[in-house]
């Protein structure tokens, strides 16, 4: 269920760290009413995939989540629907630089927590709408600014920069190659971010943008930069929410294997899909019952649902009859039970696979796999409850 | 067929005016062995769609695609399969610049092409690799680089810009208001900017990459900076491409059409779905004639498919019977006949509906609506000849 594991223990040395997410924008570019930390990827807010990313790195201890006051029950809720653990939800402030001072006081001033944390030697600053963050470069820039007192990641320019004049004429270029883009996640000493936002200016506050030009300015902190890959990238317009769709069903199919009633019970997908379907599928109509274990068992584990689970349940024909019959009501019912799963994130369908001859043909073999990771990579909830035909 | 209706006529004045779209790239960024001009987006190559959103211009006399060498072929059978007009492909160079440098060179001298096309008085420069391209920026690069001589679309910066020292700390960063990002399209008076290319040294030929600088530099002209809109973004990495597929899918469902063998051939999806359903269907089983009917129409009407077109065979079952009988060999034809409408192009799927009192209930025919909008946005090619149940 996750992309990629969690680290356990490993991390840049033994200090604490902790992370700052400013949620506060108010996704204006991307054209929609919800805020995009908040828009529905696969389900689930993009906020949580960015929680996600830190809260499986076992060294960072704290995650501060700022979002705006209206926000707050939004998102204590996600935090519970997905099991979200060592976060904190802050109230922003107006403008993205306050949003993240509110983020930093949670670790020194009384009066703003009721629980005053741990102050973090280190403290990671970085996008709730950058899910795909890894532990790589997370660790990258938190070691880069325990020595240098601030780090952030940068990428190369994509397209060239240029500076208008007054009357929306070019005035020059920038030569490509001598800038960066500044990205996230960025890291600093706690104590200079601290001290750099409780001296900057109220100008700084409500039109800056760049946490590493405050260290700069206020604490003459050259940050030390850091060339991060290109997954880092910030979700900004709506075409950015296809994309990382796209790339949450990539990783997650690589992943999801085919359960079926067969001894040897997890067999992965296009690999074994052939052997076990050839030796060991019994012939099991509409299989709704043990479909049913299978999602109590995961009800009963207490596991949040982090992504939709795919259920196919494969039936074997073996019948001599070369004439293939299913009662309406039979297929009805199967299209109820999926509606029923699908409110616990289960996706069922269905797959009949025949067998005239006991003899299993190739082509069907692959088209059954085909099919098969057709469902697991789409995730097509419309498709539910579908008895589809190798 | 198409996301957006092509233009007849209007334009910014009369005046002759050319495209070059440079498409030499080698996709290093992308990650994957094909250059991502070349890549295939629901069937078809990214540069199709680009010189599709310049050919239905009609105020745009000539195209020329300038690729690589090794790329002339491939680009020769593109412009055939897709029926491209006005288009000549024109051999590129080693770098950006002296591609676009060759693309230009058409137009003025006799060696470099044995048909000399008339020279345009403006020349739009566009990457081939920015698809989604409008005809009201083209429109207004175009009349301002009248007006200036040259001119160029601009957006906002995502993420702020930043210069490092020698030792890869933070130098300074720009405040990001002052600054744009330079996009394409951009504009010239065509005398300008082939001067330009004339003049620049090779240091600009090989390392260059704003044509609005070498305008400037070299001619002195300030381009006029257009403020474009989010689509006119580059496609760059591999999730930029899952961006474009999903912008495509998403402009094209809103206009495919179910066909049913009613009266009224055309019924739109979701609006007239209902009633035409209830009023109009008949009994129909598994209707490969009339589908195969329909494909042999298109194929003789010589239309290049630009994109995967879906045939939805809806089926309504009025028998009596409780139970749904239907051959395996049946499924096997309608599979096998899918497979071959699938080399054409077109995307066959089954729909029954079951209508058993002669009386649709609102369930079924929601069910049905959902199913097939599900098919027509996902174009899946797994699951052609798949029978669904509404």
């Amino acid at each position: 269920m996750e992309p990629s594991s969690g680290s356990r223990g490993a991390g840049p040395a033994v200090m604490p760290v902790a992370a700052v997410l400013p949620a506060g924008g108010s996704g204006e570019r991307l054209g929609g009413a919800t805020p995009k930390q908040f828009c529905a990827v696969q389900g689930r807010p993009l906020v949580s995939y960015t929680v996600r990313a830190m809260e499986r790195i076992s060294w960072i201890s704290n995650i501060i989540v700022v979002v705006s006051p209206e926000n707050i029950e939004t998102m204590k809720s996600i935090v519970e629907k997905y099991g979200h653990k060592r976060v904190m939800i802050v109230k922003g402030g107006i403008t993205r630089h306050r949003s993240i001072f509110n983020g930093l006081k949670v670790f020194s001033e009384n009066e703003f927590s009721n629980q005053l944390l741990q102050k973090p030697e280190v403290v990671i600053i970085h996008d709730a709408v950058r899910p795909f963050v890894e532990e790589d470069i997370l660790s990258k820039v938190v070691i880069a600014a325990k020595e240098h007192g601030a780090a952030g990641a940068i990428r190369p320019l994509v397209s060239t920069v240029i500076a208008s004049t007054a009357d929306g004429c070019l005035d020059h270029s920038l030569e490509r190659a001598r800038y960066r883009a500044s990205e996230m996640p960025q890291a600093f000493l706690f104590d200079i971010i601290y001290e750099a936002y409780q001296q900057c200016t109220n100008y700084d506050l409500d039109y800056g943008t760049e946490c590493l030009h405050l260290a700069l300015k206020y604490c003459k902190t050259n940050a030390k930069l850091v060339e991060g890959t290109a997954d880092l990238w910030k979700v900004t317009y709506k075409r950015d929410l296809h994309a990382a769709e796209s790339i949450i069903k990539d990783n997650l199919s690589q992943q999801v294997c085919v359960i079926t009633d067969v001894k040897e019970a997890v067999a992965q997908v296009g690999f074994r899909l052939h052997e076990s379907l050839k030796n060991q599928l019994k012939d099991k109509k509409y299989a709704i019952q043990e479909t049913q274990q299978l999602a109590d068992m995961l009800e009963k584990s207490n596991i949040p649902l982090l992504y939709p689970v795919v259920l196919i349940s494969v039936h074997l024909d073996i019948s001599e009859n070369i004439s293939f019959s299913i009662g309406m009501e039979e297929l009805t019912r199967i299209k109820k039970f999926a509606r029923e799963m699908k409110k616990k994130n289960i996706l069922v369908y269905g797959l009949l696979i025949q067998d005239k001859d006991h003899l299993l043909l190739q082509d069907t073999v692959n088209s059954a796999a085909a099919l098969i990771m057709a469902l697991i990579k789409d995730r097509n909830a419309e498709l539910i409850g579908q008895l589809l035909v190798a």
